[in-house]
């Protein structure tokens, strides 16, 4: 157990992260890199007061050591050096400089009652670093406080049930081939110590060519491992561009197809996988259009019912004389094993799938998970808004999504739509 | 995991090794020394072709590396300095001289078919301690061999779910916090490092003064962890004294209690918890005096049905008018948890009841366990026997047993004999 002990420093790479900030950060490099952009974190799991948990100093320390971290020769081989995605990519040598220069900039914590607030404002193309560091520091912060309160032994424990769970996903993914699979989970994992034991253990297990487990969303530990770095894009692409392009409801609706024009120019179809929920599926199968629908690799569906989802992105593909089966629906909603396998089961054969696997894969070792985010709040003055599938994860101020809603037609959640 | 990765050489102390090998060994050296003795190895469970897991080359390997080993300095210390048994203990120097000299005596092994034979003859006061060593080198490479086949996560699965199973037994016996056990499990242990590590776990979850982690009967671990060292004495005992005494079947049936003479005379209050078994418990019963019985501290109970053993002891008690809870009964017959809090519930109150914990207390990580005995078998040229009150753990030639269960009046199982 001595690979799980706490480590001084959470974030040791400024690799530990997830690969499509690299991906974005490039194309913001490129585009927009002076975009003034805010960000902040909430935590949506209200339950959980983190400043009884967390002391504000060690927060500090951690947060302000990555702002000391610089690239490593070494990582930034390994992120010019991508070649899974169609070449060329990341081929302007100004970003590796760029990111060679790299201090993240400085960031502001309050504690507010029991609670943080965490943000950053700064130009988009350095800003947009901070959120999974952000995001890993606090999660792991707050379960190292979980465990400090046992013996040696309860925490063997809680490593003993997380390879158990492990291990019963592991046993079940192989009754199921053709089951393929990556993992999403850096944000909200455990510790950095337990994804990258459960990285390596996947990559041993049901790594290999051919085989199911065929990437990580973590960069340095796809560089460890030898496996596929593995995203596209967020919504805070849709969303500061929103900001960037704010003005009539027209304009604010055009953001949301620049957006694939920008991505499809600069990635091409390597990277073409859509993420459909930032203002409502619904709008998104209307906003895409048939030759983008033709030229993308596929889709990513991150809230509201996938089964739903599934169904309707088979309609769609289907209504404009495209075969779904050539397309791709990348599922990265709150996935567990179980869900995996019935979304498999429901779409095999009708449609390619392939599955990114957050918390349930690197956090399930007994404790309950925190839903924190860090979203985009602002840009360019303009606050940002994401509606989602399930209105629950909606962020954005109560009047600019009211007229989010409107300009999106967003009524309702994507399930109640799509049925009607 | 790292702490359980094989080590090169399985035994690295020769205080390895169970306490009551040192008991006897004191009263061996100081009475019968010189006194001929054969050992052989016995494999009760016949399904297992031990031959076909464990090499020949790397058996001989480690067996040699025993009689390599000689007591050091710290550890002759801690035997000299045991205190926890009335005083005073291992007074006679000439013991820990003897101790710093010794050599284990030559073995030997042949591979017949799928098994193998390994034997031991010696002079009795060195010989005695090979027992332990050969069966706790035979079991770890028997589990080497089977956890060689496994990938290094479903070894790691196997220690998790070891952990757990500890983990499970520990809550059970918080909830009965009258039970007192120690660890018995050297000898059919799944590793040195393995129970190395359970030891750790109980000496910190339930150890301490008061604890109900109550020792060790492994005087290595006992000197690691600061535990005392648990343990009096053994079937050989009597059997070798049957050797010795041999003659007419009066000689013979009073070779018996000649042990529990010699042993009061040697060690007194202290250690004066009597094996009741080698010849059948109602045996037993006949041949222990009421002197003895007033005196004694009490009886361990190493086969046969533990409940009616109980019931049979108080009888025997309270026949002679002396009140059983002043006694003790030590079970270390095949416990588990759930038989320690059975036999707790039936008898604590009545007498008292302490466990030595053996197997299921060391090697429960989902393996099948090996029922391996190393015994004495010829003392001066005469074969021994041992009866037990399960016949399927019977030990000797035929005839011998024969005439054995003649002498000792041993007709059936102890269960049956005692309910008739």
């Amino acid at each position: 157990m001595r690979q799980f002990r706490k480590r001084r420093f959470i974030i040791n790479s400024l690799l530990d992260t997830d690969f499509y900030k690299f991906t974005m950060g490039y194309l913001v490099f490129k585009l927009y890199r002076l975009i003034p952009v805010l960000y902040a974190l909430k935590n949506r799991t209200i339950t959980v007061p983190l400043a009884r948990f967390i002391s504000e100093s060690e927060l500090r320390r951690q947060l302000d050591h990555v702002r000391h971290l610089r690239f490593r020769s070494n990582e930034l081989h390994f992120i010019k050096g991508t070649y899974e995605y169609d070449l060329p990519m990341f081929a302007d040598p100004a970003y590796i400089e760029f990111l060679a220069g790299l201090t993240l900039p400085p960031y502001w914590l309050v504690r507010a009652g029991d609670s943080y607030e965490i943000t950053v404002s700064g130009h988009w193309a350095e800003a947009i670093y901070w959120e999974t560091f952000i995001l890993s520091i606090v999660n792991e912060l707050y379960y190292r406080a979980l465990m400090k309160k046992m013996s040696a032994f309860e925490r063997h424990l809680v490593y003993a049930e997380g390879m158990r769970r492990l291990g019963a996903k592991i046993k079940l993914l192989r009754e199921h081939p053709g089951i393929r699979f990556s993992d999403f989970g850096t944000r909200r994992r455990f510790s950095r110590a337990w994804q990258d034991y459960v990285v390596g253990v996947l990559s041993r297990e049901l790594g290999g060519a051919g085989g199911q487990f065929v990437g990580t969303s973590n960069v340095h530990l796809a560089m460890k491992y030898g496996l596929t770095p593995i995203g596209t894009s967020a919504h805070e692409m849709y969303m500061v561009m929103s900001g960037i392009m704010h003005g009539s409801d027209d304009d604010i609706r055009a953001s949301h197809n620049k957006v694939l024009q920008c991505w499809w120019t600069e990635f091409g179809w390597g990277l073409s996988i859509a993420l459909t929920d930032t203002y409502g599926t619904p709008f998104f199968f209307t906003d895409m259009t048939p030759e983008q629908a033709r030229n993308w690799k596929g889709l990513r569906q991150d809230s509201g019912d996938p089964f739903d989802f599934g169904e309707c992105a088979i309609a769609f593909y289907t209504g404009l004389g495209i075969d779904p089966k050539e397309k791709m629906i990348v599922f990265s909603d709150g996935l567990d094993v179980e869900t995996i396998m019935a979304l498999f089961e429901r779409f095999n054969g009708r449609i390619k799938v392939t599955f990114g696997w957050g918390t349930d894969l690197t956090n399930d070792l007994g404790f309950g998970s925190l839903s924190l985010v860090v979203k985009a709040v602002e840009a360019c003055g303009h606050g940002l808004v994401k509606l989602s599938d399930n209105l629950a994860k909606a962020i954005g101020a109560l009047d600019d999504v009211e007229r989010f809603k409107r300009i999106f037609g967003h009524t309702a959640t994507f399930n109640q739509t799509c049925r009607s």
